[in-house]
């Protein structure tokens, strides 16, 4: 646990980078942010954290709501926004599509300015559909960017991407808080080996920008990042380029493989994880536009019969054991397929996740104060100093 | 934005009003409300908004719930609910009936007291069946006002009115409040025309208490108000004689015509909206009581069959044209039904909507402060001495 | 009202009572507290109130969550849970396992740790099946405790159980304290005779819960508690148990009888109340379990037939007036089966309901400042010396 005057260093450490472009800003793509911006929220995500473990409150708003808006069921992702607004002094409302009846073009404008009259924050989860997700967050932020520019609002509420068709920001930037932590600083990760790799699920269709959030951030830090993945199950291209600009400018690199052992050999880090071919996404988004339901079972048929060609695509102890010291790290961005545990063949053998349970639940502990801090650092032009502020006011957060 | 000088010299003015009427009392109708009272509902509403844009709290309770009954969908109102309890410091409960099973008689006393240990405001929206939802709103009153006086509730929860089938108190006088902000002050509104006219909308049975809020108010300040509807479509008897005492009061007239047109010919203000004949609401009601469905399907056919007859009352550019200088105000209450884009023909062109959008939610963003009004004015025996105590201790609502 | 003065004698007397026990410790069954945590609970509880009536906040968390876990709809709850939060400054979130889908094992584990990365306390209300509610909230229980353990969450939430199959807790505290102030203090309870008796609804599969939580409470002060069911209407004998050694130890009695007259005859405390017999909820639980949905329609059908034969055991005013000096208190977990208007027959004549209806109100205005006494004596070492605090502070609940 960090003292007091190790959170005071924390925060020096922060002045030192430039998070003026954050300040009433949006937080959409990882790649969109300096890697200045980068550090800066995974810093003050510790010190959010630092703080609460010294039962400092972290309470910047007196009142305001956080929006939440979620076009399919959530609990994790639901809670870690709760949980995050709540740590700020936000109340969290609810905007269910279902009761709500939104649809795009002109209805989100009006929308997004009817629930944000005391918002200072929107998070959005919109991942199902490829070239939908992001377009509604930029709908979204511009609608409520002219209700604040036109007076309609009195605050312009910032919007976090809680998880799109492209990234998945919280995600990953958890996911690397966790990786930073368990080897020791962000100055130890120059070199090692990551493995994003796709498994095998029973499930068809799931989204795109878990392994396309990992290949667009972990490359910035001098890892060697290998994406491996079946035959047909492309990734976006945009985001493997940005990956391999991003390994070329960091120093370390990125590869595409057709094989799980290949990623896995002396991997200092393996992700393995389904997701649905690019392809087929847009061939579903096509279907799910035109209405053309019949055809949409089809497609998920052929999938999982595809699909089926690579059960052998599982974590298993055989291939844990050919990773660097057979000790690396296993991620995964939960809940996980495994095998004879909540599928018959899934993801991962039970034995291997049971291994790393702990670890898992770290990863995602770090997900509420990844948030706060996109919010933070979207409505302080100073974060440092309010941070400050807050620690030494010192109000406890339990009396 | 104003500056402190100006929000202390507003709450200077609100001292001479007389709100001790309003103290620990429910919000109904604004025709139950004093000239005084509706005055210093607006004026607590425009200096709260004074006091968020400039940034100083206006937390008066430190917990407390707010709890919300809504008995159809609402994303627009429930939101306006959920700002103007987090704004003043309560934290909204929804109470959902689908789960709840709340029913008249017994039950609703029963349930009221259940939910209102802790609730310092109740509020209420049931606008669907002519003579059910005020009469609710007053059962749910009575129950708490007992409950308290038993000793069960160790505060009476003060109840807001969302809209019920007579009036919606909440949206006229954010209305009014727009209005008076668009002319520049009360006084100008003096002879003013006033254009509240029948729409077409290709749905049915839309609720009464939008034209009566608008008539039933409107119509105290002097202005020339104007209710326009096909033959039939009329609205209850009892607004209307109470608009036309209110015209002989203030100085103004209301009357009723039968054409679009003429309602619209030098009018300074325009709030062209669809709703349901008064007869017909009546019936339905019987019809729901009755558990006759088939026949309420009849009805349904047969409203519109008749509402097709009148697809050419609708708010087009021509009409506008008409309009005093061509630019009357276009008001609604959203969303509105826009020819070509939310339908096929609706209420309004879509130039004309397009043109007003940004009027029409400034009119919008007023209704969380009025709310929020509503209730500081029934909590507060001096709520001039409570405002002024919050701006001279100015915490901040953002640190 | 008790005075601040009071409040002080009352915060000083807890102080004589043992709670380091309670500290970051789980709320299950009464019957696993000591008789010093059972008059703590109620001494804060009756603190927390005399605060609230003083306007004197009890917000003890200037941030932090509170989960509740449903299995079945609430309303009342619900309310009282979120009461309870609300007055200590937590904020809800409920855990719609609809929406997430839960399940036991493995899963519970990771979604106890998923949900409470900023969570002071869970509620969890799972009451339906014989074997499993309890059983549910000891693997939520352990899997929070693991996470803290782990350095997954920073706090170590509270487990407050709000119905389970076997206890419920807090509606048999907040019946207590009910009778307690009833009789004007606890020391008036020794000898008092308690009716806890089945009654006739037209439903089945009511929990036993109830009764065998007031059974397994009531026998500690000295009272002679009387169960009374018809025949086959067993509840589980462990619990039996436990009310007969309490009944030893505390200087009164436990005493079954079958018939509803007998229990009724000269009792100071009455409370009639349907439930379902032990052994159709085990059977019930295994065809669940087993999904033999057919076979579970017969058994529901069954167990109506036989309930039908016992329509005679209704809290008649006959029955009433058998009681001492005709004028025993009534009691109810509410909501009650009344005769003639929530249903045709039922669990007690319309007329005794209405008698007693602001009392059966005071009762359930009990249930939230218990649950916050539990929760509240879980999070604090000292709580005599926190609630000094809170009263020497004297923040206003209202401004």
């Amino acid at each position: 646990m960090k003292d007091t005057a190790t959170i005071r260093k924390m925060i020096e450490e922060l002045k030192g980078l430039k998070t003026q472009n954050m300040y009433l800003n949006d937080f959409f793509h990882t790649w969109k942010e300096s890697d200045d911006e980068i550090s800066a929220t995974f810093a003050v995500a510790e010190i959010l954290r630092a703080m609460r473990e010294q039962n400092i409150s972290s309470k910047v708003f007196d009142s305001g709501l956080g929006i939440s808006i979620f076009r399919d069921n959530s609990t994790r992702t639901r809670f870690s926004f709760a949980s995050a607004c709540n740590m700020l002094g936000l109340e969290v409302q609810d905007l269910d599509e279902k009761t709500s009846q939104i649809a795009h073009g002109e209805t989100v404008r009006e929308t997004a300015n009817m629930v944000s009259f005391m918002a200072d924050v929107i998070g959005i989860r919109d991942d199902m559909y490829i070239g939908k997700g992001h377009a509604y967050m930029k709908e979204v932020a511009h609608a409520v960017q002219e209700g604040y520019d036109d007076g309609v609002l009195e605050q312009r509420p910032t919007l976090v991407n809680l998880q799109c068709d492209i990234d998945h920001p919280t995600q990953s930037m958890a996911d690397l808080l966790h990786v930073i932590n368990h080897f020791g600083g962000v100055e130890n990760l120059k070199g090692k080996k990551v493995a994003m790799t796709w498994a095998y699920s029973p499930s068809y269709g799931k989204p795109l920008s878990v392994p396309q959030g990992v290949i667009g951030l972990f490359t910035r830090f001098g890892m060697d990042v290998v994406l491996a993945h079946p035959e047909g199950y492309n990734v976006m291209p945009e985001i493997e380029e940005v990956a391999a600009e991003n390994a070329r400018k960091s120093g370390g690199s990125y590869t595409r493989v057709n094989s799980m052992a290949e990623a896995f050999k002396d991997a200092d880090i393996v992700y393995p994880k389904s997701w649905a071919p690019f392809a087929v996404m847009e061939e579903r988004t096509q279907l799910v536009g035109d209405g053309k339901f019949d055809e949409l079972k089809d497609l998920e048929k052929r999938c999982l019969l595809n699909n089926a060609k690579f059960k052998d695509w599982e974590c298993t102890e055989e291939l844990m054991a050919t990773t660097n010291g057979g000790k690396a790290l296993y991620m995964h961005c939960l809940p996980a397929d495994i095998s004879g545990v909540s599928c018959k063949e899934g993801e991962v053998a039970a034995s291997v996740f049971e291994r790393y349970r702990v670890p898992l639940y770290k990863e995602a502990s770090y997900k509420p104060y990844i948030i706060a801090a996109m919010i933070f650092l979207a409505k302080f032009r100073n974060p440092a100093d309010k941070l400050s502020e807050l620690v030494e006011a010192a109000q406890k957060r339990i009396i």
